[in-house]
């Protein structure tokens, strides 16, 4: 059947023309004779995709010689406890809990050393993240403070790069991955799950300080250890190499045929802004988020009662829109709106807002 | 161009009719108007992909009811220290030494207890794997034996099940899964990186029995608890999605298209024997594994000396034959000979083989 409106959570939307492209080389890519899920990852052709997506990523964010791109296994919630294994060390470091994935973030780390949550916003429902600085003085031994960039369950998402002071700066940036222009050198360490905004499942793209490296345990298992996945550029074993091909193929998109992050922030934007407009227009639609912490990746808002949410799901899926109900633990509505989701797929959303207002309001 | 004859250690060649519903899947599968690459894991139609891979994998591994089936991130090697560190506990473990990666398994079980290595073939250049129960008898704390079911790099492989007495039996099925029929449910522990039979890189099939969950670390981040991923069942967070589909795919061309395992092990057969029999033939190619252990899944063998290998690996690129050269470890040459292989693919490579020698020797 045709193509619907998809706007999952994640694994969420891909650019259509790298689904063309992903099409021709499963068969044989680069006139090699060869799929590109049956090269050897130590195979010329494979290393050509890798060394592009890792350049590719790198000039996206705009890193400096510092910064090394690895693509690992494990999801962003293996960086939870891989991070913190690496680098807490029975030391101090900071959280600031915002919503669910930070807040599994804040366990895992629990168990490597001191962990100071300066900020969160539990108490009101994850309803948003803190304004710059509203965590006060981090303690002087912190090692390194954490955010989770957007919350993509909650619907949040900062909208300024947090001051850490003397600590090492730390981010969970999966589900707003490249969706804006961010300054990445300020960052010790940053992570995202490629299956928001920049590929599929199962590959996670890690942006590490190559100087922090000698401050990290060596004593880990090799697969486990940054300082050995850098210095075997990711092929300590094999990688998901179809993940990282994927990357290559959406950046090259995000690059080429979009302009880059900058460009893409503005339609990011425009998507979002025409979204929030419309359920704000009337009063009928609730959004739980505070103004100023609005996501443009996640939407999260609400019909006036829970049968209308379910009714509301229901007549949206029948009308070809797909992965709008809430996540299990907030209920109501969600609209992801990542990087590959056509800006018509918001105004056909906002359209049926609008109907289903009128006839069932 | 044409596709070629792939001979890659892995990841490797997968069979073509995966690969061609790969490619209408990527745009819209199921007919649910959403690719594969972009529906939620939590999704009724990733759901059912899911359940028929495990299915699948359950019903061609014959296991019981006891055992459950789960798709890793992390590739095998991500088991070598998951597996001691769930299991060992300051414990004690044999494994036997065949090889490369059997030799990383033990460094990485060493972290968390006693490892013995009864048999070690690495003296004389892991020529080969032992006779049943040429290890003696194991300790009599012993909690588990592990063991490399095939070596991909030195081209051994066991052609029985290791007897491990009252110890669990654990095993590296990486390179020969689902290559032939196995007695699953012997083993209390195996996990086969998917990318040489079974899939492309990036997922790792676990099988485990449950009633041993309650024997394994429960103080573990939730991501490297098995306990936990079965409870999820491989849902703790996203997995590998593209990597699962494609298990499925594989899986339903062998049970269907192939006939199961049996059928699968005869077709495996004929290719390793046509190979050996011209390795055998005149005495010009020489091959290292003691006869016995010869693996049916990575055949490694030298033309006289090692400018003639490296000459043999040129040619046969330029013919068309890919992943000819030994690995690094080795040098000469090695064809791998994996479940997706064609006959034709041996047929053109074995008459290249005559060929050379006639001109070249």
């Amino acid at each position: 059947m045709a193509r619907i409106h998809n706007f999952s959570a994640g694994p969420g939307v891909l650019p259509e023309v790298a689904l063309r492209q992903a099409q021709a080389d499963l068969w044989d890519v680069a006139d090699t004779g060869i799929g590109v899920l049956e090269h050897s990852h130590r195979g010329k052709a494979f290393d050509a995709i890798h060394q592009r997506a890792k350049q590719r990523v790198g000039r996206l964010l705009g890193l400096d010689d510092d910064q090394a791109v690895l693509f690992l296994q494990g999801g962003a919630r293996g960086q939870f406890f891989q991070w913190p294994m690496n680098a807490l060390r029975g030391g101090r470091a900071a959280y600031l809990e915002t919503g669910h994935w930070s807040k599994l973030a804040i366990d895992d780390a629990k168990r490597y050393g001191t962990v100071d949550v300066p900020f969160s916003s539990k108490q009101t429902g994850y309803d948003r993240v803190p304004e710059q600085g509203e965590w006060g003085e981090l303690h002087e031994d912190t090692l390194y403070l954490h955010y989770t960039s957007n919350n993509t369950i909650y619907g949040s998402e900062y909208h300024y790069v947090p001051d850490a002071g003397r600590a090492w700066l730390t981010c969970d940036m999966s589900s707003d991955f490249l969706s804006r222009p961010v300054d990445a050198t300020r960052f010790a360490f940053l992570y995202a799950g490629a299956q928001k905004n920049v590929g599929p499942a199962g590959v996670t793209v890690v942006v590490i300080r190559k100087s922090i490296l000698d401050r990290l345990d060596p004593e880990l298992p090799a697969v486990l250890r940054y300082g050995k996945q850098v210095e075997k550029d990711s092929m300590l074993n094999t990688p998901c190499t179809f993940g990282i091909y994927m990357i290559d193929q959406v950046c090259r998109w995000l690059e080429e045929d979009v302009g880059g992050v900058a460009a893409m922030e503005k339609r990011n934007k425009a998507k979002a802004d025409m979204l929030y407009a419309e359920i704000d227009r009337s009063g009928f639609w609730k959004a739980p988020v505070a103004k100023s912490s609005r996501s443009r990746m996640n939407v999260v808002f609400r019909a006036p009662n829970a049968d209308l949410d379910a009714v509301f799901v229901k007549d949206a899926t029948a009308a070809g829109m797909s992965g709008l109900k809430g996540h299990r633990e907030t209920g109501g509505l969600r609209a992801s709106l990542y990087n590959a989701l056509p800006e018509a797929s918001v105004q056909a959303l906002v359209s049926f807002m609008r109907e289903f207002e009128r006839t069932k309001g």
